[in-house]
C-alpha cells in the first residue's frame, strides 16, 4: 500500500512511534520535494507534542544522514573521533583540540564552515594566521591527515539537505525547541562528515541554546543514544556558559588564545574542559586504554611542547606563517585599544555570555548575514570572570576596536557584568558526563 | 512592534491564548497570502495540541466570517435563522425544514451549494423537480423571500475565503479534528452568510463526523458558546446517525420522502428531528413564545396542508413543477428496482449509516470529485430501521438503478445490515439539546 504523508502526520500526532520505513519515506519526500513544507511543518510541530521514540530518532538521523553525499574517510588511517559544541560565546576549544589530540595520533580530518554568529567560525578565525587557507583538494586533505593526523577543509559537496531544509522550515514555524528533531540535526551531520566516533560538548546556562540544565542533558542522553543505535560511538559533556568560556572573545584574539592554551598558560576553564572532551577524543580514538591515561597524554603533549609543534606543522601545511605561534602580534591587530573600567569594589557576579558575544559582533567580529564580512582583528578580551575580586578602577575587559567610537559597546558590556558586595562562588564548569 | 507569526505559533504551542488582534493577524495574513501555508499548518497543529479559549475561537471565527464577501439580508424582514447539520446519510431534513418553517412565517434565505457526498447538495436534490433552477439574481431572491418566506440560492460571492484555504489545507495535514476549528469553520459560514440565529444539528455515530457523543457535545457547545459571544442566538441538537435516518437515500427520492414528510406521512425519525429543529428555528425568530408553542404551530401547519401549500409556492416561483407533490411518479424514474431481501428471520440490529451512503454513491447519487455528474433518479429505500422485527425474504431495502448489474451494491448493503435473534431497542434519536 502506498504510504501518504497525511497519514503518516496523523499517527505522530496521535503518539504513535513511526518504522523505519515510514522516516525513510518522510525524508527522501521531503528531500525531493515530493512532500511539500506545509505537511512537514505540521509533522514537526506534533513531534514537538508527542517526542520520538530513541529508535525513531535514530532512523531521523541517518534517514538525514543518507540524503545527500557522505564523506569516505576510510582513507584515513585510525578511527576519526568529531566533537561538535551546541555553541556559547568565546568558544576556543576546536581550535586548541584539533592540535592537542592530533598531537598524540588522533586523526583530526575536520570540515568546517564559516557560519554566522557573534564572532567567525573555525576556518574564518584560522585565517587570522597570514597564509592560512582550505583551499586544498580532497586527495591533498587526506594525505595531510595521514601525514600530520590534522588537516581543515571547507565544506564541500551536498551534505544533508534534508537537515537544511528542515532546519530553515523550523526556524520560521516554532518547532526548533524539540530534543529529537535538534539530536538527530546534529547528529546526522557529523555522521554525513564521516565521523567513526563523536564527542559532543554540550552548553547550558544564559549564552548557551539549552538555557537550563535538564534541557541539555536531555539533548545530551538523546545523542548519545543516538550514537550507539547506529555504531558510533558518542561521549557528551554538559559544560557551563552562564559566562563566556576562557577570556577572548573574537577570531585572531582567540587564536592567540588557542596558542596560549596549547602552551599551558591559557585560561583555567577553557584549558580544564579541553583537556576534559580531549581525553574522551582519545580515548575514543582508542589511543589510550582508559580517560585518565588519555588525560595524561595530552597533559604531557603540552608540557612537552609537542601539541604546540603539531600546531606549527599543521598551519604550515595549509600555507600558514607558524611563526605567529611564538611572535602573536603577527596576527591581524587591531588599531584602538579601551578598558571597560570596574565602576566599584567587589566580586563579579554574572558576564551575560549573550551580551558579551552581542557586543563582539557590534566591533565587526561576527556575520549577521551570509555576505557580511569580518574583521578578523576586532573583539574583546575578559579580565576577570565570575567570582573574581575586582577593584573600582581596574580594567574588565579590553575592547580590540577599529572604530574610534564604541559607547554602545561599552555600554553593553557595563550592563552586562554585574558586580557584588559580597563573594560569589566560580560556577561548576563541567556539570555531568554522559557515555 | 510589528507581530510575526512565528512569535504567535510559539504563543499558541505554549499554551497561550492569542489576543483577537493576533488573531485578525493571522486570518488576514492567510488570506491574502503573507503567511504561507507551511506557517498555518504548524499553527493549525499547535491549536489541535492546545485547543483555543471560547474568546479565541469566537476571534477566530469572526476574522474568518469578514474574510471575503458577507452577505446582507438586511432587506429581508424578520430575523433570519439558518439551519446547518454536520452531515450524515439519508439527511432530509434541510427540505422538509426550508418550507415548514417559511409556512409559519419564519423568513427562509438559503443560500446553497452541490458538494461532494454520497447523494447531491440540497440544489441538486431540488433539481430532481423539472424546471427548478436557482439562477435568480439578488433583488429577485430578497423579493421572493419577503413574499413566499422562503427561496434559494446558488452560492455566490467569496464567502469566507479564509475558511476555505484552511480547510483545504487542514485536509492534508493531519489537523482536521480540532474541536474550536471545526466549530469556527462552520460558525464562519453560517454568519458570512447573513444568519442572525443559528439552528445546528450535530450528528452523532458511526454515519457522522463525530462518531463519539461526547465529541459531539463539546463540538455543540463550542458552536452555541461562539454564538453567544458574536451576538448570533445558536441552539444545537445532538441527533443519532448510527443509522441513515429516515428511508430514503438519494436525490429524487428524498424528494418524495420530503414531500411524504411535509404531508405528516413521513418516517417517524425524520419528522420528529424536523419538528424539533423547526420549533427551534421558530422561536429564534420569536414566531412562538416557547418551543411548544412552535412546535404546535408547525402541527398544524402540517395537518392543515400549509407546509404543503409553501413548498409548492417555493418550487413554482423558481420554475419547478409543483405538481410533483401531487404526482411523485413525475419525478425522475430510475430505469430498475432491485429488492435486498432478508436472509433470516430476526431484529435489524445495525444498519452502518456510512456503508449504505457509499453504496447509494456507487448507484450515481452522488459526486466523488467536483466534475462528477449525479444522477438524480437512483438510490436507496429502506424499508426497516434498527429495532425492527423482518421476516427471511422480506425487502429490507428497495434498490434504484440505471444499471443492470448492482452485484457489488447488493453486497455492500448485505453486509452493512445485521440481523439479530434477540429483539434490540431502537436508538434514541435526539439525545441532548444545548443552548
Amino acid at each position: 500500500m502506498r504510504m501518504r504523508m497525511v497519514d503518516l502526520i496523523a499517527k505522530k500526532r496521535d503518539g504513535r512511534a513511526l518504522t523505519n520505513e515510514e522516516i525513510e519515506f518522510i525524508v527522501r519526500g521531503y528531500t525531493n520535494g515530493d512532500i511539500p513544507d506545509y505537511q512537514m511543518s505540521a509533522f514537526a510541530m506534533a513531534v514537538f507534542f508527542r517526542g520520538m521514540t530513541e529508535e525513531e530518532t535514530a532512523a531521523l538521523t541517518m534517514a538525514m544522514a543518507r540524503s545527500g553525499d557522505v564523506i569516505d574517510l576510510s582513507k584515513i588511517e585510525g578511527i576519526k573521533v568529531d566533537k561538535h559544541s551546541t555553541g556559547g560565546v568565546g568558544d576556543t576549544t576546536t581550535l586548541v583540540l584539533g592540535p592537542l589530540v592530533a598531537s598524540v595520533g588522533v586523526p583530526v580530518a575536520k570540515m568546517s564552515g564559516r557560519g554566522l554568529g557573534h564572532t567567525g567560525g573555525t576556518i574564518d578565525k584560522l585565517e587570522s594566521v597570514p597564509g592560512f587557507h582550505v583551499e586544498i583538494d580532497n586527495d591533498q586533505f587526506i594525505e595531510l591527515v595521514n601525514k600530520n593526523k590534522i588537516a581543515i577543509i571547507g565544506q564541500t559537496g551536498n551534505l544533508t539537505p534534508a537537515d537544511k531544509k528542515l532546519y530553515a522550515l523550523r526556524d520560521v514555524t516554532a518547532t526548533v525547541d524539540s530534543i529529537p528533531l535538534i539530536a538527530s540535526s546534529i547528529m546526522s551531520k557529523k555522521i554525513a562528515a564521516g565521523a567513526d566516533a563523536i564527542v559532543l560538548d554540550v552548553k547550558t546556562g544564559s549564552g548557551a541554546f539549552m538555557k537550563d540544565f535538564e534541557g541539555a542533558k536531555r539533548l545530551a542522553t538523546a545523542m548519545v543514544e543516538i550514537g550507539k543505535r547506529v555504531g558510533r560511538k558518542t561521549m557528551a559533556v554538559i559544560s557551563d556558559m552562564s559566562q563566556p568560556l576562557g577570556y577572548a572573545v573574537g577570531n585572531a584574539l582567540e587564536v592567540k588564545e588557542a596558542i596560549d592554551t596549547l602552551k599551558g598558560r591559557g585560561p583555567e576553564d577553557l584549558q580544564e574542559l579541553c583537556l576534559t572532551l580531549g581525553s574522551y577524543m582519545v580515548y575514543l580514538a582508542e589511543k589510550a586504554p582508559s580517560l585518565d591515561e588519555a588525560r595524561a597524554l595530552l597533559e604531557t603533549s603540552i608540557q612537552e611542547g609537542k601539541a604546540l609543534e603539531t600546531f606549527k606543522v599543521f598551519l604550515n601545511a595549509q600555507g600558514g606563517d607558524a611563526s605567529v605561534v611564538d611572535d602573536p602580534t603577527k596576527l591581524p591587530q587591531a588599531k584602538y585599544q579601551w578598558e571597560l573600567e570596574a565602576p566599584e569594589d567587589g566580586y563579579v557576579a554574572e558576564i551575560v555570555a549573550d551580551e558579551v558575544g552581542t557586543a563582539a559582533m557590534l566591533l565587526g567580529a561576527g556575520r549577521a548575514t551570509k555576505e557580511a564580512t569580518i574583521d578578523l582583528s576586532v573583539g574583546l578580551v575578559l579580565h576577570k570572570k565570575v567570582g573574581d575580586l575586582v577593584k573600582k578602577g581596574e580594567s574588565l575587559v579590553t575592547i580590540y576596536s577599529n572604530t574610534e567610537n564604541v559607547e554602545e559597546v561599552k555600554q553593553k558590556l557595563a550592563r552586562s557584568i554585574r558586580i557584588s558586595q559580597v563573594p560569589v562562588a566560580k560556577p561548576t564548569l563541567i556539570y555531568e558526563t554522559i557515555s
